[in-house]
């Protein structure tokens, strides 16, 4: 049974350097663990059957550092992809860690920091394209605010839609084959971050120059932190055609946030959302952005790290059956689904009008006696959920 | 003092019929008070100061009324108004009382309840015309689903289009001068509810046939239900040219839906909003969409009411006097919200690209110094909301 | 394997009678569902496999009937379980529904309503004992405010310490063998609700004139709408002798007050819940206070009240084989939960003070870099959870 | 008007020397701030009108320090304190910072950590006592788990109470004048944290040997963390003789810990925190437990502390306004304060028993009919809160 749950390359499975790197500093705490060589990150992934790893800038580069050093750092992370077959599908930038962004990057009230942070971005575009990304992730996670008069939100939405517009215009001209996804979160570090919720960020792109350039990166436990149902704001995401990159991990509801391994936190949400991309043939790459507790040395690291393939692929072997399951296909017609994929008035507004059935002559006390059987058929995929039939 | 915060029809102040009028029932509890005639609530809403009613239609017209008895609630009620001069600014749809909408309305399983929730829709709309109202508020409560495979999300998300495609096709076909405003809301009384937030309703429109006649209806203690910043959605709501309407009112954090009267809950907040309608040049009505507690009889009733305009023109008066104080201009200055309001790149890319200020000879330590003062900022901003500059 | 999860009068479930009976109100909505006769209940129960109900007052004998009425119904009642064998292992008293007590009970403002809520509640105690009962909950939904001045909290303290330790003399002194079980919940229907978590009403028990009288009957959603950890709770007041009942249902996070059925919302915890109480060897009634989506008819109702008993045993039977895995024991000992069952200082204050390994020569670093091995074991849960081992 | 609200020691303010101390290092960032010299905090703050400073023993004597370095440090704090005239009301352990305690001090799954933990801990209560110290903090934030099985909460309480006894012990022993404030927290940095809420703490120390040593420490932001009404936790703690010491700051509701200077956040509550506190005669210290802003150099530091007091002297202004109101006076009368003042049942369980008044011949329409007032007098609370009286 184990073996069916071992990943490999096709399951798409990705890490951010940040992830399994993480050295466990937090609002109380130092590290617990040393600093993590990009290259054995590179090697123990591949090792654990991961397709791809991706990167902030200062991930891969400590900050600060000369060009000569920069390049070696490049190198040595390239071999380690060649020799291993990791595909870096995914990159983006750091601009949340350094002091200067204290205020934000894109939307920073100082201009000259927004305009570092915009070369910073472009500066790494470059690096992202020659590693072969084809998607670039925004997370502005600075861009916000912890008291009402220091932010005018009308006008910082103003400056991150120029910087949008900026990127994207550098992407084109150079011809990149590169989209954006933004990450929206609610608020932490910030007291409240700009484009809280991934609808927030779905309606800012409607309102750029390039809008078929940018979609959205959620999160789990960004999504979660709101109370939020994060399958639904998937679907509104894919139902968008926006659903361009997303993260996974786990998430004990609305508190800080704790970037569990996926599977942790919200189970049964876990497994709607495992259903939803599977039977919506999303292809993206399944991204874990998670944070292996602090507790752990480096041996739960990797464990840590297994635990979220490995729940993905049980997750997705339920899914698969529930679908399968022909008790499970009638529970589905006697809860009506087939009728919500029916069009409401396939005869046109007139014909509605006209339709006597539809106001004069329906009878609303009988059809609210009808009972919708959501129990049953919840109770089959919880059956299914806990490997129960 | 007390008489700069009385309220006139010039302040725009209007109401929900179902506001006074809520009797108190709740989950756990019988109505506390008698049913409220609607001629009585338009007479001391006028009499309280207030300039518009708002109402859906079962406010009105009992459902279940045949055409005679509908004829006469609303001649009585628009007696009402002429005799007090209120205008209907807004109406709406009670889509969520009945039990044939236990599944939603526009997005119920059932294509026949989707099919009659359009027509009692259709034909309020012509009601609310015919009062005079310019904006037909949209609140799908019952939106939504309590676990995971009854409601397919991106499959509902056509149907919620193709209602509001229609309801946009009759309007503009009926050359009505109206135009929709859809009211997000996270959860209560489903589990999750579609378009859970301002920006998910903001994003839905975009994907609209005439998204020009659609825009939000945002409430106070909907957003605060999510934990989110609610000034912070009205201003990216304004920012987008789709704040149609609002709905002001009080909510204790996250939790079940308060409706408590404006300037109950997070006061701060409230101040805030005042501040940004204010300074935005907002010219909609200040609707209040609350519930006097159950705790209270008519007396109480009103007092509540009168509550919700008194404290809006306290905070008016306030954030006039915090914009006006010259110690807040220059503190605004010391935080830089003047230089938010430059354009980062007014050079363009190209431009960008080519000022080495900008990234190569940037002294990121140096600007990760510069302090954003905005605690002094926020206390001035507070001394005035206390009234103790 | 559908065999080994069908519950029988040996796994002591119980119902209360407002759970299978309710009729779907709520605050936006109508009854979907008639009245269930009490009898009804008690035979489809039964039938299910349940071997208790419990009641208020209320539900068993309509508020307002007279001696005569009264008489019936309990007569009735008690041929229903008589016929069935269902036993009674607890009651409690309606303060909630009825206007008089829209500001609490037994901490009402008004001294005529406290006065009348005792009463009442001494009458149902007389019945609960009659019918068998052990277990008397208590649970003060209206005893809190909206607002800050409504209520002094310090007196209404005083007010319920006053009730309880009336009630305690009163079963004290017809010697009665009835334990009291007060119920916390954070708000809804109040926006505050006193005792308002297990923490906070174990340590109000501690004052009372009586306390070995009086334990808690938590409630899952209730203390997850306050986001604390469901099983850490309950684990604290099986620590402090306390745990007289329990009411088992679903929570889908910091929301309103869902009841859904037991194994929805929370699994994660459901699952740790099960484990604790099964290996703390609780003997009380697994109590269900759920409430069918009223989006079923009455086949879901019964569809649902058949769910929570189903979950809770396939989660015991998780449980059991987690516990027996010989993985599981040594990553137990890996993670040194043996090690904090070993006292601190059984060689007392003194020998502490004096043991130089345990700070002069203690070496913090090398202690510091101990991993904990937790997510190893965490995934080893999440395994049986799932079935998938 | 302002000179009203300048601080002075006789109003009793105390700070952390780890509040302006923060350096602003946060879950996704660096230090934004140097590192703060003790001595300096020290004067700024007596500069500013505070009567206390506190802290935890890294904070004065860096971790690791030899014994010589210690006794410098204690030295250059004392003549600082001697310069000053600040007193040290307070002080604690930091029992979190370094990796050791990543799984908890007290209740770490090590015993020899959690050995360590007291050993720590009692040197420090030497120096308490040595600076004139008569409360110890005690805050167990990593005292908790992010998974089910990796602690026996159980088995943790059973070592919580053993530290607390032998702490209780030893002061007992050496004679200090001495008592223990435990501080509840929900979460962060664990998933869950022991003893989340102040009612949780309080039921705890009921337990222990020496109880009557051992009370609490709430923080505002802590008890918001879960949605919890801060002043009704405060109101609990006063009732039960346990508020020994206080945290105040500001916290925008359910989300990470944000340690925001007292007065923003929750106003309200704000406002009827200090209206408890001045109105029930707290003598103790008002305590800040603050996190000036990251976004702040030092003049934002220093203006942040000095806001924390000027707003608490605004609010007890306002309090005491509003107390002394007659109008107020009167909406207290009707809305029945003095009648939950008076006891229920001082006729004794036989009075009331045979009151018929009480029930038999009780109308409970008519009581259920009597309004409140309660939204009368809230609007008094705003218009005093507002200064617009």
């Amino acid at each position: 049974m184990t073996e069916r749950f071992t990943p490999t390359p096709e399951d798409k499975f990705s890490f951010g350097l940040w992830t399994v790197g993480w050295q466990g500093r937090d609002p109380f705490g130092d590290a617990t663990r040393a600093a993590l060589d990009p290259v054995e990150s590179v090697q123990r992934l591949a090792e654990l059957g991961a397709y791809g790893v991706t990167f902030h800038d200062d991930d891969l580069i400590p900050f600060g550092s000369s060009d000569t050093e920069r390049e070696s750092h490049i190198k040595r992370f390239r071999q380690a992809l060649d020799a291993t077959g990791l595909v870096v599908p995914m990159a983006t930038t750091n601009l949340f860690t350094h002091p200067v962004f204290k205020d934000g990057a894109f939307t920073a009230n100082d201009r000259d920091i927004r305009r570092y942070a915009l070369r910073k971005t472009l500066r790494n575009i470059d690096l992202a394209v020659e590693l072969g990304a084809h998607t670039y992730v925004a997370w502005g996670g600075r861009e916000g605010a912890e008291s009402g008069a220091a932010k005018d939100v009308r006008v910082a939405l103003d400056r991150m839609k120029e910087a949008f517009d900026l990127l994207g215009q550098y992407v084109t001209e150079q011809g990149y084959d590169l989209r954006f996804a933004v990450e929206p979160k609610p608020n932490e570090p910030r007291g409240d971050i700009l484009l809280p919720t991934v609808g927030h960020a779905l309606a800012f792109i409607e309102r750029l120059e390039r809008p078929e350039l940018v979609g959205v990166n959620p999160e789990t436990g960004h999504e979660q932190m709101a109370g939020l149902n994060f399958t639904h704001g998937i679907a509104q995401a894919l139902w968008a055609g926006k659903l361009f990159h997303i993260d996974l991990n786990g998430q004990s509801g609305i508190k800080y946030d704790q970037d569990l391994r996926f599977g942790s936190g919200n189970l049964r949400d876990a497994f709607w959302l495992v259903d939803l991309l599977e039977s919506a043939g999303y292809t993206g790459p399944r991204h874990f952005d998670f944070k292996p507790p602090r507790t752990e040395d480096m041996a739960g690291v990797w464990a840590s790290a297994a635990g979220n393939m490995r729940n993905y692929l049980i997750l997705k072997a339920r899914s698969a059956a529930f679908r399968a399951d022909p008790e499970v296909r009638e529970a589905l017609r006697a809860a009506r689904l087939h009728d919500l994929a029916r069009p409401t008035a396939e005869d046109g507004l007139a014909g509605l009008l006209a339709d006597r059935t539809a106001f004069e002559d329906f009878d609303a006390e009988e059809a609210g006696e009808r009972g919708m059987a959501f129990e049953h058929l919840d109770q089959l995929a919880l059956d299914h959920l806990l490997g129960a039939r």
